[in-house]
């Protein structure tokens, strides 16, 4: 059900600054940029998952609030599936406590889910199915 | 230089709760584990990269005093490297500060090496250079 690690969400002030950091000392480039209203993202690949780095748009965005709380670092993983409605509907049939019954929309026209991090020991969990043939 | 994110470090309380969690909502089943003088450790393999649950064996082991500090969750990110001795190097010419200037022994005789987490924006920085043949 689960094939890889489609990424790794990391919350930052200040994206720029953090993309020199993997770019210049990593040699880990960007790949790929994206905005919404929420938060402007940057791509980072590594083998067959990549580093998300995710900035919020405003003070009150979802990941500046989470900086707030527990300083910059890893926000969540996204676990990549081929079917995420079937992935819902098993978990829910296991009694997982789910924040998203059913999927909504992801960065790059994917579907996603994230687990209700209560019962997860601390980690945020996503489920992300991509869009079709990406 | 990087090649692939070598695992995922997760610091959790309990091991063998936090094992099931992965085997039976996710279907990740633990392929390793190891015990050293400071952790229990487990390794759930995900597409080419693992998590990597660690808990400490003591009160005061890292491991335990992370999570007294900061709560259970992401400990640090492992980026694979095929010569950990020249990315020092490469590292240190650049300004880069270190905590292992020198690599040291980690889980599966691998050589491994931590960044300093200052100028990493809350990010625990792993590199590791699997034993040669693996």
């Amino acid at each position: 059900m689960i094939y890889k690690i489609a990424h790794i969400g990391v919350a930052v002030k200040n994206i720029e600054e953090v993309e020199k950091l993997y770019a210049e000392v990593l040699n880990l480039p960007v790949r790929g940029r994206e905005e919404s209203k929420e938060n402007k993202v940057a791509f980072i690949p590594v083998g067959d998952t990549a580093i998300e780095l995710l900035q919020g748009m405003t003070p009150d965005a979802p990941i500046a609030r989470f900086i707030e709380k527990k300083g910059e670092g890893i926000h969540h993983i996204a676990y990549q599936v081929d079917n995420i409605e079937k992935a819902l509907e098993e978990m829910k049939a296991k009694g997982v406590a789910l924040i998203d019954e059913k999927p909504r929309r992801g960065a790059h026209n994917s579907q996603i889910a994230f687990l209700h991090p209560q019962g997860t020991y601390g980690l945020l969990i996503e489920l992300v199915e991509p869009e079709k043939g990406h």
